[in-house]
């Protein structure tokens, strides 16, 4: 599949610098935070709670861009389009994704809203809250689509955090026409159940553009309204060619051409934090399916991704992730 | 010593940005970079030797600040003089330093340079090797220091690397005038051996102002021309009622009133970053004196301090250090 194409993926997402920081339970009810939940916060609550907030950790983040860096991680060729501002946190983003390999060419903003920052409470239970103000990330257009790139990625790989905003909606729409003309296939993760709940007619009818589909349990069932995992992912499978649902600790289900693959959780040493789980799972598929490897081995390598990424603070691999699979695989 | 005063530490430095980035030896050769070293470098060396080095974490640092941080999480109370820009690098820096509970009230530049920020490249041996933008710390000024906060700290604590400019090196000696002059203790890291040769005559002259004195062997022996550590301890605490002398893995020596005590180096499991290291140690030492702890004790905390700091990455505790020095000492 990769045959002729410059880039195995090309990800399309909110550009985001995360903030981390160590945060107790009661923090959370004081704050009214959902725990492992992903909420939008406007500038004016952003500052309102990283003063409150405990010392942090900067670190670039975002879905799609945490999934290239796997990409390129595992050795892949990746790209990405995202909107930062020409800020300090902006530089930060530009310079962490360019500096694993990662073809970034996004024009940064000169004016309006600072670049995205998530602030990312770290429960002792390693789970991870997410409050993503997104900034510079709201002006992402179809003119930000460079036609070029999505033609030269076997696959684009589109965040489903983005569909919030109508511009990004239709640079979605746009982007998967550009990549079918181009023979190539058009990747999506739902990304938030509220998010599909919100905007539900738009993501059935994007689902049926898309090639390979990745949605954690709660995401398939707010699309489908199906009662289990496992009827959801059948369900979307009817729609979609390649249909990868996860399950947290236990595991994950990949539908290819309607025969279901059960792929175990990789073991993982110690929970440290959640934080790009599914997004590493998504680079391990995404990689193994551009490296021609069959669905089932690119649903391991997904896993032994996501294994990694939660035994270590931070959603960015620092170990080699093709080293990491080529041990687990022999 | 505590009785009356409002902060048990105040710490006058340099307030930076870190990034920090693993690199291999090779990559240190190519770009000219001594391992374990500290160089300062401009705005454009800043931007290349960034676009060079690999994906990045960005946390709070600077050296007296992260002492302060130390004393903070020993259950000191502490405050904090330096400059930052009003920029998003300051804001991350503001912020961290307020979030452990040390206050921070220098007022940020509107205008000139950024606030500093000091590449650090991590060896596979856990060494680090820094590269040091000062930005908006190059304007510090005796104005930054504000008299009622020296009056109200037990000791002030000045950090050697703003010796490299004159102004900064006026507002030590006017910290050094108040906090005598209030009855308070002043105490200086001299932090680095190449800036104790540049500024020989003036640290000398310095160095005869204060109460407790930080050095590492190259800097004890810089300062002093003595060939031993111990020979060097032993003249600065003719000149010093306190000199605390620190010699890497073999421990530290503390001269109290000419009396020598030698401090064990705390065992660590995993070394994994020396970053830090001294900066704790201080902090222990100085947490330990305001605490009326005796001055071996003071030095046992500062191993401890040191131990926990160079066992993680980035040079401020995440753990509670008061509850591990509450464990190590029963």
């Amino acid at each position: 599949m990769s045959d002729r194409s410059e880039f195995d993926v090309l990800g399309v997402g909110n550009a985001i610098v995360d903030v981390l920081a160590e945060a107790d339970d009661s923090f959370l009810q004081v704050e009214g935070i959902t725990k492992g939940g992903m909420t939008l916060i406007d500038a004016d609550r952003a500052v309102e709670l990283y003063g409150r907030m405990g010392s942090a950790v900067e670190v670039s983040g975002g879905s799609a861009a945490n999934t290239l860096a796997g990409v390129a991680s595992l050795g892949g060729r990746g790209a990405y389009i995202g909107k930062v501002k020409d800020d300090q946190l902006g530089a930060v983003f530009a310079h962490d994704i360019r500096a694993i390999g990662v073809r970034f060419a996004s024009r940064p903003l000169a004016e309006g809203p600072p670049t995205a920052r998530c602030l990312i409470l770290i429960t002792p239970d390693a789970q991870r809250s997410m409050n993503t103000f997104l900034g510079a990330c709201t002006l992402l257009t179809p003119d930000d689509i460079d036609p070029d790139l999505v033609r030269a990625a076997s696959i684009t790989y589109l965040e489903g955090y983005l569909f919030d905003r109508p511009d990004a909606k239709a640079a979605f729409f746009l982007a998967a026409e550009i990549a079918h003309a181009a023979g190539r296939k058009v990747a999506l993760t739902l990304s938030d159940s509220f998010c599909v709940e919100r905007h539900h007619g738009e993501f059935t009818r994007l689902v049926e553009k898309v090639d390979i589909l990745f949605a954690n349990e709660g995401e398939a069932r707010a699309l489908t309204g199906a009662a289990t995992y496992e009827e959801a992912a059948r369900t979307l499978s009817s729609v979609c060619p390649i249909v990868c649902v996860t399950h947290g600790a236990r595991g994950s289900v990949v539908f290819a051409d309607g025969v279901a693959h059960e792929i175990a959780a990789h073991p993982v040493e110690r929970l440290v934090d959640t934080t790009g789980a599914g997004d590493l799972y998504a680079a391990g598929v995404l990689h193994g399916i551009t490296a021609g490897r069959d669905i089932a081995t690119a649903g391991r390598i997904g896993s032994i991704a996501a294994a990694e990424i939660i035994g270590q603070v931070g959603p960015r691999p620092r170990r080699s992730l093709r080293e990491l699979v080529a041990q687990s695989l022999g």
